[in-house]
């Protein structure tokens, strides 16, 4: 990665946990809403975390590729991240992953209680919303309404919750490829394709563009997962932060236990190369989404 | 209760249950949506149970009286059942309230496990927000928009979700009076107070009297939080499906607690009063919803 494209990365990293910070304060600006202190500080815990903010910056470029305003595209990526953040809460529960750690540090449900864990992920996940549609993001209705049903749709049950259920069910009986592509595209895919996705309608932009950005968004989060699978299987557990191997342990199916590390990357790179062939009507403007793209298929995310 | 307002309840009970299987079935007609079968049965355990559907009831008639579109009017509905719903899944699960039985069925996580409880809930939360945003929603998209962020603030941290985690805390440390209010006003009066200004919404009301049948619903839900204490110590377990005098048991105080039942019913027979006179300019055309409030501070729900 370039030096230019990390220091946007960073900077826009910092911008969005800016946005989420003053979105989980204690006191809201119309003083409308109560806030139980210890909820709050559950959510700030499971959200304010250092994260690499991959999701919210696919939203800021391609909103800032398109010409959507500022601080409203800040708004849209803050509240995916609310989504995102809320999802790796409750699969981190008991029952789920039971995983103690992430980031280095105690999961929500470790550092509270599970019950709270439960609550600070169904108030994130609410949040999202709420953040999406009210006056303060400025922006048309439609768009906000637009906004509103695509993120409802790419993390329900016909994406990323749904995706998670399937990847559940992987644990009892092992899905064909078709099965694995359908879990990937939902539990990972939808998410990253809907960041991309938003930008555009941010920006008013038209449905030839529209399709556009969401087809990259689809290219980038199919990279994703395979260079998540090829590290899962090709890092050790030092460089990784979590058990290596964990998912082929599991006995869960990817792409890569199937066809092999060497296929993978080809297909990895052979992705790279659509997505910067999607970009290319934009020339060199969209220089740091072809960046992203090599980023997300790196080892590096 | 009448024979009239009692078959207007059933009638709306099940129009809103057709509309709600229709939206859980496994075919959705835009036929973008794929759904995990295990995870939709789950979804549906939860929600077509059989309930009574108050707070659609309050939507689908504060929306007739105001001359609102009854089948935008009934997706309002369904949509906030989910989220009512998916607050009983939650509620229901080991690490909350712990309960096996709801309605003489076995609880979600139950009937299935507690991953898929938690995924059922998440994926019912999200739910509640695509009908609101869908295109299918046939109301103005500001009308939409706000339905969505106020159904967002009644269900968030600063509404239901936020009651829920006070009431958590009240078991260690019991509230004081202001305390007590605070929790049942997020807890339960929030959606209440929801349902009653969505139906006004739905119908485009200026705000005098957005504001009036808000104020209906903050008294509805005063009122049912009322009538629910009195009943968990009057009553006996035969007549309450659950264990009786359970809240008392559990040290959380409630108004009942506090200043007695006699004091209790006076404050009841007042809100229900106060319930009327908000209706009264509406006249002969709001005695329903006149007859909800009366019905709701019965022991009968």
């Amino acid at each position: 990665m370039t030096d230019n494209f990390a220091a946007r990365l960073e900077t826009t990293a910092q911008e969005v946990a800016a946005a989420l910070e003053a979105l989980l304060s204690e006191t809201v600006l119309d003083g409308e809403i109560a806030r139980p202190g210890y909820l709050l500080a559950a959510m700030r815990h499971g959200v304010l975390n250092g994260g690499k903010r991959l999701r919210p910056f696919l939203v800021v470029e391609t909103a800032r590729l398109l010409g959507a305003p500022e601080l409203a595209a800040r708004r849209v990526a803050a509240a995916l991240e609310c989504i995102h953040c809320y999802s790796l809460i409750h699969d981190d529960l008991p029952s789920m992953d039971d995983d103690d750690l992430r980031r280095g540090q105690p999961t929500v449900h470790v550092a509270f209680d599970e019950a709270t864990a439960i609550l600070a992920g169904d108030a994130l996940l609410t949040l999202a919303f709420d953040i999406l549609s009210s006056p303060e993001t400025d922006l048309p209705a439609d768009a906000k309404l637009r906004l509103v049903n695509q993120l409802a749709r790419a993390s329900g049950i016909g994406g990323m919750v749904g995706g998670q259920s399937l990847d559940l069910d992987a644990e009892r009986v092992a899905p064909d490829e078709a099965g694995i592509v359908k879990l990937q595209a939902m539990k990972t895919g939808a998410l990253l394709r809907y960041a991309c996705a938003a930008g555009a309608i941010a920006a008013g932009a038209d449905d030839q563009v529209l399709a556009r950005m969401t087809r990259f968004g689809e290219i980038i989060g199919l990279a994703f997962q395979l260079a998540d699978d090829l590290l899962d299987v090709t890092s050790d557990a030092a460089t990784l932060g979590k058990a290596a191997g964990k998912d082929a342990g599991r006995g869960k199916g990817t792409l890569v236990s199937l066809h092999g590390v060497a296929a993978a990357r080809q297909r990895l790179d052979g992705l790279v190369e659509e997505a910067a062939e999607l970009l290319e009507p934009f020339g060199g403007k969209a220089e740091t989404l072809r960046q992203a793209a090599g980023f997300i298929a790196s080892r590096e995310h």
